[in-house]
């Protein structure tokens, strides 16, 4: 069996929403399993000195350009959440401890929260907004704040950042094919073309 | 007829090199030229705030496998300059020179002047090593090399610098048709259906 593929995002990177629109697709496509893993880009540039790309002068404009453009192209909705950018915290903390107990639970509410993030204008940055989303798939808010407050959640966040760091994940989206690294939305023509190849 | 495509590089950007492999291809398919218009990435930095993709931990790193890979892809041949980076001015002189009397002879340096940089080993980086390229194209040596003294010449590549910075061009390679830009190697294939949609 192929090694399932590795997909780091952050909640509040619009590229990573683009390319998850995308990436189960690929992965099913040629026969691969893909884990969704959500990670803090904040923490992550506090090491590399990045800084958010819709802040910096010229490219911060040209990147809200370009992320509608790229929507239409793929023909989803999409609208660029206000505030923003949001803390990722909590959508993240009820990703993994959902995923502890039903993997493809995890993923689902995953794609409500960035779907509700990016598509639907709605908040997902508090535990109150993100158990919203995960009420209307069936799960318990009480249950869900109560874990996103969990110190053994928060630490299973902290220990999921780290990891991705040692792993060298630098950006959002970010993807993994057996070692080999991928960063960016427009990396998926090539994520895809490796799959089928075998690399190159 | 329709407009020209203007396709900004720096001669030290290697995702500008890839792009520079394609561009014209993709604009006669289109029924459009392409104005080759070389600029340096160094100056928008001093505005921006920019700093060069390989210098940056992690993404540098990144950035060089992603060249190579994407070097084999395509099927050409590439090889990141040593030193690098190093300094675009004179080749971008050169280029702007000969492109005041011939728009296709000037083309047809930046061509062979970009292939030396990145696909044959070889310095661009005075005057000397631009003037050894040129005249393998059949031109005067000493012409090339007081051509990229010129303070006409220096002046003239100022302007355009000034002009890309104008026009919003923060990176390399940075391609504009119609008005619309689109920044990176990676939006090539966009480009390409951009222009044979008329847009989306």
């Amino acid at each position: 069996m192929a090694k399932p593929i590795e997909f780091y995002f952050d909640f509040s990177s619009p590229y990573g929403f683009l390319a998850a629109q995308r990436i189960d697709e690929i992965g099913a496509e040629n026969g691969r399993e893909v884990l969704w893993r959500p990670f803090l880009l904040g923490v992550v540039f506090k090491t590399t000195g990045g800084q958010p790309l819709l802040d910096i002068p010229l490219k911060g404009d040209y990147a809200r350009r370009d992320l509608a453009r790229s929507a239409r192209l793929m023909d989803i909705p999409f609208a660029m959440p206000k505030p923003f950018p949001f803390m990722a915290v909590s959508a993240s903390r009820a990703t993994y401890w959902l995923s502890e107990t039903d993997a493809e639970a995890g993923k689902a509410l995953a794609k409500a929260l960035y779907r509700g993030a990016f598509a639907e204008g709605r908040s997902i940055a508090d535990p109150q907004g993100v158990a919203n989303v995960a009420a209307e798939l069936g799960h318990d808010r009480d249950e869900v704040i109560a874990a996103v407050q969990n110190p053994r959640i928060k630490d299973l966040l902290k220990r999921e950042v780290d990891a991705a760091q040692r792993k060298g994940v630098f950006g959002s989206p970010y993807i993994i094919i057996d070692g080999e690294p991928f960063w960016g939305y427009d990396r998926l023509e090539d994520v895809g073309v490796w799959l089928e190849s075998g690399g190159w």
